[in-house]
């Protein structure tokens, strides 16, 4: 290794940098309904997608891809797929709660200017990645990490994310053809956003509560 | 739906918080190497802990728990782990790759003041999650969206995190007695870091390059 490619200083952030991470952590919401319609200018997307692509990746195996849909037939036709998947859901919760479920908006397949499929090529740097050899689904994990980036740098350029995850796999591989090497791992609704909740969707409309931060943090070893 | 709890004005952020969220996402670094000896002060270590719980998931599952790994014995523990994995792993590289690999290091476990043990209780919320009914990963999705979170929260923080995955599932689950029903998705090595590689470790020391954004992104559907 040449002293060149060796560790440098590390960039350092001031309070207010901190404090803007922050800010987009805790302000990122899952949107589904206050979509604008007006288009993502090609220049922002990118720069989502640069965000996703600076992802941390197992073995630096970069494994996703990016499948960007504007067109309203593709769109209906993923529609179409949430609405079936969506119905069978509801027959699952008790009685009790399939009205608040059926309340609940779940997607915004058509009302969001751009959906976005974020896949993982398992077989993309060959069959033995470092980092992978002993827990397999660490490709699957570095391409969450991408949506999250794109999640968080969306928040910070004024637009939202939704995150739908209520399909049948064969329906959306049929879709978008996708390849049986590959894994779908998140289809979003992105586009600018003016009005979004004040807290996760489903906390403020009553369908769960926030867990408290303390009851999740165990010392040295699971405390069950 | 009361109005109350209706959507609000979205929280909008300066250029300079824009910019700040990319500086996150951009300089961020797998660690390894670089740990500095001194603590992690609680109030930080909290910080990052809010972060990660603020990450989305499925149903508002909150799946996640954090095991906070302090203690020499636990770490050496994880560690003799990890060295019996690697070794297994240096053994399925082409013999050319072999001394480059054993030349990386890939884990900061004893170096790092904190070691941090992210899981997902995939029975929190009950059988039937909302959003989890025909895609059955998502909750383990929703607790790498924290570990993301968090490393991008530590960045900004001056603090360094590397995510260890060389190790046997069930070495980690005897050695931290994490129950069946709970799934072990991330072992980080956390602390403070003045010096930082300039790029993803693995594309400076010549393991794998990054691949060009524009080959990964496809319109409306796979083009292969």
């Amino acid at each position: 290794m040449s002293e060149a490619s060796g560790p440098v200083p590390a960039v350092r952030f001031t309070p207010e940098e901190r404090d803007a991470v922050y800010k987009a952590i805790f302000n990122r919401r899952d949107v589904r309904d206050q979509f604008l319609p007006q288009p993502i200018e090609e220049a922002v997307l990118l720069r989502l997608l640069e965000a996703a692509h600076h992802a941390p990746s197992v073995g630096f195996m970069q494994p996703w891809n990016f499948i960007i849909i504007r067109s309203d037939e593709t769109k209906a036709a993923v529609h179409a797929a949430f609405t079936r998947a969506n119905e069978e859901a509801k027959a699952l919760f008790p009685d009790e709660r399939q009205a608040l479920y059926a309340s609940l908006k779940l997607e915004g397949i058509r009302k969001a200017p751009i959906n976005l499929c974020i896949t993982c090529d398992r077989t993309r740097g060959g069959e033995v990645v470092l980092g992978r050899t002993h827990n397999r689904q660490m490709d699957l994990y570095s391409t969450v990490c991408a949506v999250q980036n794109l999640w968080l740098a969306a928040r910070a350029e004024g637009i939202g994310v939704g995150w739908v995850s209520i399909y049948s796999d064969a329906d959306m591989r049929r879709i978008l053809a996708i390849p049986d090497h590959v894994e779908i791992i998140a289809y979003l609704c992105i586009g600018h956003v003016d009005e979004l909740y004040s807290g996760p969707e489903l906390e403020k409309r009553g369908w769960r509560e926030r867990l408290p931060l303390g009851d999740l943090i165990f010392e040295e070893s699971w405390q069950g």
